[in-house]
């Protein structure tokens, strides 16, 4: 016999879940498209003339990420795993929130399709009126999450879809105890790999993607975050094992947050240590940064170094701890009924961009969020609108 | 009847716990003696023709910070806090761990009297022969708890003491959940300050005394360890406020750790925040940079910039949960048999200080402890003492 409540779902218009990460191109011949939009994006990269000065530094560097990504294989797996996530997620959240099941998900990525637009006009097809925006990145940063956020919201109203449904956001979740199980995991399985004999001296080196000073000193919560999901990491983990928080992938002549992993295993390196296990905090999947980078480049520099036994925790990617945190955060979120965290009402106190901190139509007056859509905030996304659809 | 413990007790040598504190000067007199110590301390500040150029500015910014110190009451209170709260501490060990007791305190300070060569000669005088060197910066920099910790081993050798005590080290308490129950009992006293209209609206901004970023660039573990911090007294206090973590103090032509205070409480006020709590998240007892950076510089700006409710959390001072926490700290230390944290033993990736993450004669030999007095530390030892007592 059908439960009464599986029975009412298949009546219900769906609940939607937009998984909102940056993406990355799934072929070679995607890379340079990729890199197009990224330099195209005044969000995130400022550059003078950017119009002319975007599309040469995005091709010039083309050849070169083309040839990164053959090497892990021809492309990005983020959309994979994306989807073995959303997939594991919502066939846990049917069952553990039937009163909002059925739940579909949907991708949003930011320079490589699926789009915001492509999920908001699947999410129109779908009948979907409750929507749920899950940033992918669990430590919130102006740069990811807010970007991600503030694309969806000109997606909507690109695409005639502001009022059609009702939103609320999932914005970080830097110590949720279910991401923190599923980072841990990765921890030890990583430090299985050492020899019983090396495991208590492995240095834990916990990596993040750095952040423009510049972006760090208007107030963006990234660093707090990040420093917070390592603590709970090591205390969860319970290991005497020494560790420390370092920066990867500064790129261009601006200053980044540091210590920066490169130089800190110079550092390493120059004190004898042997056994670094380093471990991606931020991310939920392997990527570039990931396969590439740390892997590859900063592998065979800390073996030429002499850090005989450098290793990389696997990231979350096809973790079943993962997608049950998934599952928790977004049944928690619903039943809460809020619109988003206190937290993101709070713009960085040196913010200048007007579009900041919005929540499209939220699903509930949420009293600190500027949900009326100002003047300035009208005119910042149409100005967006021109430049994505021109 | 005497239980048969404090029998026993009194018939011990007593177990020595040297709290580790930069001391500020407690008459207006000791202001420029203070600045001259601090500006000839090559492990803080690094200066062309310091022998020359340090005396110039401790004596040229003198005055200035005499009349600060003038208006603050004409002097530190950080002795007057340091004493309650040692007494509290060592009046709750002996009940708490009478197997140690009696527990006898002394303060080391970095500029100031008592020094640790004051602290040392006291405990020879009283027979200790256990000591523990228990920091008062609950988060580790190299700037604050390691330097206080080089300069305790150097005064050491300098009276001849090296070998006449057995040490361990408490060398950081970021996240002890004493240390967070009575920091949270301060946030809590501060938000009881505003109108109960006003409360819910509070930002709260945890301030910390910035760090070189030459330093944080080495692999300081001091931002992780202040967002760990600020990460569990937002979940201890379990209000919806919303927080932000800044850096206050900077001074000087260097580049420092950010967000600045300073340049938060502009933008917050541009953003309208009328209603502003500080929380100073890295000091135990009220100093300059509270009573008067905080209190006085930060809240006329801040008034006068439209942050019309600008609070400060009390400092801990005399708070008894923190001389709980205290005495908690110390007990479980004692009865582990470490010598000091695993994270002590490892040296900032970037450390070029020979001296760093060394423990003299430590009460058990920690495996992964540089306690061999290496050829080059022996060096650095006796040069640093060459230049404290020429």
């Amino acid at each position: 016999m059908t439960p009464r409540h599986a029975f009412n779902a298949a009546d219900r218009a769906p609940t939607g879940i937009v998984l909102l990460n940056l993406g990355g191109p799934e072929t070679l011949d995607d890379v340079e498209p990729f890199l197009l939009r990224l330099f195209a994006d005044r969000e995130i990269i400022q550059l003078p003339f950017q119009g002319t000065l975007g599309p040469f530094i995005a091709r010039r560097r083309s050849p070169k990420v083309r040839k990164l990504y053959e090497a892990i294989g021809g492309g990005s797996p983020i959309k994979w795993w994306t989807e073995v996530q959303a997939q594991g997620m919502v066939r846990r959240l049917d069952r553990l929130s039937p009163e909002t099941a059925p739940h579909k998900y949907y991708i949003a990525f930011r320079y490589t399709s699926p789009s915001s637009d492509d999920a908001l006009r699947a999410m129109q097809r779908d009948g979907v009126r409750r929507a749920v925006a899950f940033t992918q990145y669990p430590q919130f940063s102006c740069a990811t999450t807010g970007s991600s956020l503030n694309e969806l919201w000109r997606a909507a109203a690109r695409t005639g879809l502001t009022d059609a449904f009702e939103w609320s956001v999932i914005d970080r979740w830097p110590t949720h105890p279910g991401f923190i199980d599923a980072m841990t995991e990765t921890v030890r399985q990583g430090l299985s790999e050492f020899e019983p004999a090396d495991r208590d001296d492995a240095l834990l080196l916990f990596s993040a993607h750095s952040l423009p000073l510049r972006i760090v000193n208007r107030g963006d919560p990234y660093p707090q975050e990040i420093g917070a999901s390592v603590h709970e990491v090591m205390k969860r983990l319970g290991v005497g094992n020494q560790y420390l928080l370092a920066y990867q992938s500064e790129v261009g002549p601006v200053s980044w947050l540091g210590p920066s992993t490169e130089r800190v295993l110079h550092g390493l390196a120059s004190k004898k240590r042997r056994n670094v296990l380093v471990v991606p905090i931020a991310f939920t999947s392997d990527h570039i940064e990931t396969l590439s980078e740390l892997d590859r480049e900063y592998g065979d520099l800390a073996r030429s170094l002499g850090i005989t036994n450098f290793r990389r925790a696997p990231a979350m990617n096809g973790s079943a701890l993962l997608q049950d945190a998934m599952a928790t955060i977004v049944r928690e979120h619903l039943h809460s009924g809020e619109a988003c965290s206190p937290q993101y009402g709070l713009r960085c106190a040196g913010c200048v961009n007007p579009q900041c901190r919005h929540v499209a139509n939220p699903v509930k007056a949420y009293a600190r969020m500027p949900v009326t859509v100002t003047k300035e905030t009208r005119q910042f996304i149409a100005s967006g609108m021109a430049r994505s659809t021109g």
